[in-house]
């Protein structure tokens, strides 16, 4: 008997293609395209490399107590990892463990749900979204042993307002409900006042996207202290030290500066509403995007080719499997000079 | 019924106190007395802070290849995590899934193993040292989920020879062997050449102690290449990022260095052996360390008495509960100077 018989077997989550490419326009994994606050740099020249010698603080306290108090919450209801996705799956491990009801989640969503569920062997099942990709609030209120959704909701980049958040957490106070908020500064209205109601409901957030720090791996949780407590003794049955020195540092030098955050946020938001009518005048099909993407679909070319149109004159953007989604397009927003190369590739390509 | 029926409780691992005074000397949680090397500091002030705005290499390809490099094996061979926390807590994830045979590893050993165990409820089973701390080869002979022991183990410091770490290996030849070799540098001899004869081993190491970068979270692993994708399978399904940038930049410098590495160690190895004279004058009685710390017991006083008194001067050691250590001190091994002022207070006390 082989020691491959007790091994966890699992179908890993493939992340998006990181070129590296002198003149590349990368469209492709949401990041920023403006460098994060000049705090951050700052932080990170006046860092002292012999202080690396020495453990972090386990506690992380620094930058959870930042974040506390940039959204007006006690420290005791946040949750520091290393990216929202390691906030994730330390929740899925924390939270999800009904052996006989499935946690649920839209068929269309972050592709990395599914993984973690199968990576501990969570049962699950997928809800539809409608014919305009919506989420429908009414497919949540089965008995299941969790929820979890994005809003907005990735790639879709469709946003659910506050009352049919609140909707489905009222339907579900027996189980845990993540929301997945990695897009929400982009256009949602946070649930983050909701867990001072519902000490069930976990907020999840990341620094990757509009704090424009996916490089750090930052991503938080804020819940009831009941949650945070439970969370953190998982991860402290995990690694005691999952944050390092000069992370919490940089980290917390970028949740301090809100102004330039907001800037940042500011520029995105306005370029995508540009490039959104752009886009449509060129014949694209999308709903309105409430995130720093575009989920896009064009009638008369197949979305394959424009990837690979835009691949060869180095513009990367994502494509994803799965049948309903095949023909679309995930565009990241970039700066407007980044899109006007964009637009001026697909102008070229759809009139040619 | 509440939310919490759902959540999976657990005992968290106690880390090592992280006190923050400026005059203390801190032997507690065997980090490196001295800096880490000159060209970490020079990869920090280089490092570009724009870049913090794109994800890292999922892959930490750099990394992996400069530890490839130093220790001679293929980069298919080497797993990289964030400590080796990481590393063990996944390497548990991903070989110990037997659900009738327990994992069997020593019964005084690194306080972690029993965490994971209960964090993935994986049955378990250790097996005592015997009366002078030795792991005893027989012991690890019987069926099993896998084995895992520490070598030098900790927090004994006692080491085991590569021939008895072979036969351990060869009895279990249907199960993952893992050997943590946290504190290897500093005595031991390394048992990642045996990774090329028995695909079934796995070496597990970290940055945090010979390297003097326990802030910065950086672990490895070393075994066959199918071991070794199992275990990033795991991580891709748990994490796609987990390093972020500057560490991986910071990691390879170090790694690198190879000069500066041998003289750190030398240096800690130097003040071990002097000091080890030194606290036998004293009285205190202890087998020799293969690591960076002592683990010493007093015949004419309470181990909690001496890390009291010590405390009130500043200077911190650790101590464990359990039976048959909590007579028992373990101290890391500083500077000359701080060890000189630590043998001071124990000299005033004992004499006292």
């Amino acid at each position: 008997m082989s020691w491959e018989k007790n091994v966890r077997k699992v179908i890993p989550y493939t992340p998006g293609e990181q070129p590296k490419q002198a003149d590349m326009i990368k469209l492709n994994t949401n990041e920023c395209p403006y460098p994060p606050s000049p705090k951050v740099e700052e932080a990170l020249k006046n860092f002292d490399a012999d202080q690396l010698r020495l453990y972090p603080d386990p506690a992380i306290k620094k930058l959870t107590d930042a974040i506390a108090e940039y959204y007006h919450v006690g420290e005791e209801q946040v949750f520091v990892g290393v990216g929202s996705d390691d906030v994730l799956a330390m929740s899925f491990l924390t939270f999800f463990n009904d052996k006989e009801n499935p946690i649920l989640f839209p068929d269309i969503t972050y592709s990395f749900y599914d993984v973690w569920a199968e990576l501990y062997r969570i049962p699950y099942e997928t809800q539809a979204l409608d014919e305009e990709f919506r989420i429908l609030p009414q497919d949540y209120q089965k008995k299941n042993g969790g929820v979890i959704f994005p809003n907005p909701n990735a790639p879709t980049g469709r946003m659910l307002p506050l009352s049919v958040i609140e909707q489905i957490i009222e339907a579900n106070r027996d189980v845990v409900v993540i929301v997945d908020e990695a897009y929400i500064d982009f256009g949602g209205e946070s649930a983050v006042p909701l867990t001072e109601k519902y000490d069930n409901l976990l907020v999840v957030q990341t620094f990757s996207k509009s704090r424009a720090m996916a490089g750090a791996r930052i991503g938080f949780a804020i819940g009831d202290p009941k949650l945070i407590k439970y969370l953190n003794d998982v991860k402290f049955s995990f690694n005691s030290y999952t944050m390092d020195h000069i992370t919490i540092e940089t980290g917390t030098a970028a949740i301090q500066d809100g102004t330039y955050f907001k800037e940042t946020v500011a520029k995105i938001v306005c370029t995508r509403e540009r490039v959104s009518k752009e886009l449509r005048k060129l014949g694209f099909q999308f709903a309105d995007s409430s995130a720093n993407f575009l989920f896009v679909t064009h009638p008369a070319h197949k979305a394959e080719d424009i990837q690979a149109m835009l691949r060869e004159n180095h513009v990367y953007v994502r494509h994803f499997g799965g049948e309903r989604i095949c023909n679309y397009l995930r565009i990241t927003i970039g700066t407007d000079d980044q899109m006007d190369r964009l637009l001026s590739l697909l102008n070229g390509y759809l009139g040619a």
